[in-house]
């Protein structure tokens, strides 16, 4: 640390700003929070917060007042509102919002990825069925369909075999709904990786894991997974964090084919599939991402076990939500105060000397959650 | 949890009510801290921070009524006051304050000690001189004053192995200071261990651990430390805490000598020699000691590595403190506004195959503080 107290914002309230909030604690960093709810997951957990929208300018303008440097933890912000404000507020938000904007429209997110040649599905620009119709003709054994803007957990995604399939997708849409169109994609299994990048250059990265979707939302992830194609591919994420000139963590979705490793997605920002660096890692992705946003160097994370998994606790809508903890996994709950079927409450994590072991550590534990 | 919400509260903002707080946003407890300034270390983590002095009946009476259940980070709290509130109240302080009285006057300590049969040096009450004189003709080699009360960090203690020594300490004494002596121990080793009960009976303890003194204070812990005595060392202490119904941490400081292993002092609380089962174990001492006073069942904590050691990372009174953190370490910073030397301003853990090992790694990375 240069300067022993500094000042971050964080703008939002969810499970990542709470995450992030209690890893800057740790550190030492005065944490402010601005989120619309005092209720909010991350609001419960620090001496400052500012109770406001981190989409409206004025909250943004006296918020960024008040700090010394902000990161967001959802890549939904408004780009255009939000670069006001730091225009106004002379403050950084790392990563820069003209990135944010970029990567938050799957669209100029795919155009990005191949700009820097990093491997990822083709794709087009479909904002009615007949472009669509087309990109099934080229792509015989389905496609999937994603809304541009706003999409995650599933929501705004959809698969198309037939025609008569595009065209109820479409007739359904809203007019302001804008997509994109990739081929189906059998993959063996998803796998994520994150990066980070301070602002001396340095990047550090932490292994490729396994993740485990359920109805479109993550359940477990698993590590490090061992891939012929991973350090060639990290060196190409490397290249493109480094051109782009990222400070932060990016975490990026992938799909094991039998062609390769493809990028599915890009988030600029800490993520879920990361969350057992909480305790796998002496550093973990949020303080990871706070040092390189406060101006640190970043030490490289060295793990604690051969082997680490999370699982996630998602709501089932119980009246009373009760556990008993075991001791041989750590639990990360985020104070939600309502328990909505398939909502993230909490996650476990475990060390083992393998990833399958710490696995069923985290199965065995979380059966123990009745949510 | 039986009960997925409880409110907690901290009596004290010092580091250990930070890392309480920290751990206990992390069981997704609602934690509220009393302390008498808003730069308080726990004061810093907390949306819920009550101003007062947890000394004062008034700022006990309206706290508790905010809370389900309290616990407190130092035994030096006045315990009439206290009990007075927690009747007035209704709402339990746990460890119980009549305890915690107990504990905190170095002569009923040893009595309690004596009582429980846990092998302790032998001991006198000495208000005055003449007392000590007989004490040092039983104990030759040279004895120990101590302060009844409020001694910590080798505050409040004094050596003399004459009798003109003795007069010397007598001589300067205030008049309400008591004192209890002891005889010089020429220990081998300090060791520590710690014990948490929970309310249903269930008893863990986190092993044996080496804790190196400097200047009276504490520098370095490393664990795990195998000896042939600690087996029914533990059985006396679990029947101990058993008998008196003790809920909550409670730490016991030993000396190894050639005759066994002989308790020092006891704390009713979290303590710094188990400041590494925060990194070192799936559950550490902050969120054992809070299941525990939360009235929640304890699971057996499971070690993460062979070894781990804590660094203590101590105020030189630098003007301008910085730091490099290293990746092999994991930092727990307290916040502290001032830099007084000697003031513990955070520490250090680290993992690794042996306990010398991970000593090593902290020694390392602490020497790139400069504080």
């Amino acid at each position: 640390m240069t300067k022993s107290r500094p000042h971050i914002g964080l703008l939002g309230g969810g499970q990542l700003a709470r995450m992030l909030a209690l890893k800057g604690h740790e550190l030492g960093l005065i944490v402010h929070v601005l989120s619309a709810d005092t209720s909010d997951p991350a609001a419960q957990v620090v001496r400052f917060h500012h109770l406001g929208d981190p989409g409206s300018y004025e909250a943004l303008e006296s918020f960024l007042d008040t700090v010394e440097v902000a990161t967001f933890e959802s890549e939904f912000l408004d780009n255009e509102i939000l670069g006001r404000a730091v225009d106004h507020a002379q403050k950084p938000v790392r990563p820069y919002p003209q990135l944010m904007g970029l990567l938050q429209d799957r669209l100029s997110q795919k155009q990005l990825l191949e700009e820097h040649k990093i491997p990822t599905l083709p794709f087009a620009a479909v904002d009615e069925a007949a472009p669509a119709h087309q990109f099934l003709e080229k792509h015989k054994t389905g496609i999937v369909l994603k809304k541009r803007r706003f999409g995650y957990d599933g929501y705004g995604t959809f698969h198309a075999r037939t025609k008569p399939e595009i065209d109820a997708i479409f007739a359904q849409k809203s007019a302001r709904d804008q997509f994109i169109a990739e081929p189906r994609c059998p993959f063996r299994r998803e796998l994520a990786i994150t990066v980070v990048r301070d602002s001396f250059d340095r990047l550090i990265a932490y292994p490729l894991v396994e993740t485990k979707q359920q109805n479109s939302r993550c359940l477990w992830v698993k590590g490090p997974i061992r891939h012929r194609a991973a350090g060639p591919l990290l060196a190409r994420l490397k290249r493109f964090l480094r051109r782009i000139d990222y400070v932060g963590a990016m975490s990026f979705e992938l799909f094991e084919t039998p062609k390769g490793l493809l990028i599915n997605e890009v988030a600029p920002r800490v993520h879920n599939s990361a969350h057992c660096t909480l305790d796998a890692f002496d550093l973990d992705q949020f303080s990871a991402h706070l040092l390189a946003i406060a101006g640190e160097k970043l030490p490289e994370p060295k793990p604690r076990a051969p082997g680490y998994a999370m699982m996630n606790l998602l709501g089932r809508g119980t009246t009373t939500p009760h556990w008993e903890l075991s001791g041989e996994v750590h639990l990360h709950w985020y104070g939600k105060l309502d328990n909505r079927p398939g909502r993230k409450l909490g996650h476990l994590n475990a060390l083992a000397k393998s990833a399958d072991e710490a696995l069923s550590k985290v199965r065995r534990a979380e059966r123990k959650f009745h949510l």
